[in-house]
């Protein structure tokens, strides 16, 4: 966000901003996913990031829909909060060695970005409504359902992958 | 995160490390939080953002707390994500001339950081659990219920401060 300065003048330009940064996001969220496949260990987490990626690929070509739905031109705008999050993944899993060590610290990654998709769609529902547009509302509520799923499957796993390393 | 390659060797190790970035990011809230008491025109969003002041001054005494309980040495490490969320939020706010519009970019915002917030804390009180830690754990989820408080008031205010703006 911020690339025009003042050019927010609606709530109308806000919610289009805002479709702008979790477009940015979920691209961003798309190229780093195959990274966290290819260092997970522990099997289910590894398909759960594979599924994640395809459910991800499904995101962007909704919000495309809302953007076409809402006469407005799909663009990203640089999102400063997704590129921090995911640096922050990158920096946390390129310091820990031990495999198991590793898939908590990506799950956690993981819970981080579904929390942050989660914040902004769930933002995007409730100006929608309010702006009058329930059919676009309808189609990124289906991103939030699945981006709140897949962050109570990584709580669950989270569990497991720990109880493993507790156990031993 | 990141400041020392390959020295998270165990869990613990990770717990204390997501320690350090709460305690960061919760340092860096404290710090950003008056500019958007100062910002926000809604009294009751004013006044929201200012008792979130006084808690996060207590979920740092808390996250203290923790460190002295395990142990370890209160120290905050760098925390690309907050840093990211934060920037965003005042790049958008510098972006939006009328009040309303602001007041709903700024409660966009709160939510962003609060879900950060609830994320990490929900990871440290699940390890801090499985680390038979459940006296730290006890603590930790005191901030994640604050958080979550705070995010519930902040998405009704949302509704109220919307629907001012669609009333126009």
């Amino acid at each position: 966000m911020g690339f025009f300065a003042k050019d927010i003048k609606s709530m109308d330009d806000l919610f289009v901003h805002t479709l702008q940064d979790i477009y940015y996001a979920e691209k961003k969220i798309a190229k780093a996913l195959p990274d966290m496949v290819k260092k997970a260990s522990n099997a289910e987490l590894k398909k759960g990031f594979e599924t994640h990626l395809g459910e991800t690929q499904n995101h962007i070509a909704r919000v495309e829909e809302v953007f076409r739905m809402h006469g407005a031109q799909a663009k990203a705008v640089e999102c400063p909060a997704i590129d921090g999050i995911i640096e922050e993944a990158e920096e946390i899993a390129g310091d820990v060695d031990d495999p198991r060590v590793l898939d908590a610290a990506l799950i956690a990654a993981g819970q981080a970005v579904e929390h942050y998709e989660m914040t902004r769609y769930g933002t995007l529902v409730a100006w929608a409504k309010e702006l009058g547009r329930d059919d676009c509302a309808k189609v990124l509520q289906q991103n939030l359902d699945e981006e709140k799923a897949t962050d109570q499957k990584l709580t669950k796993l989270a569990v497991g992958t720990v109880n493993m390393q507790a156990a031993e």
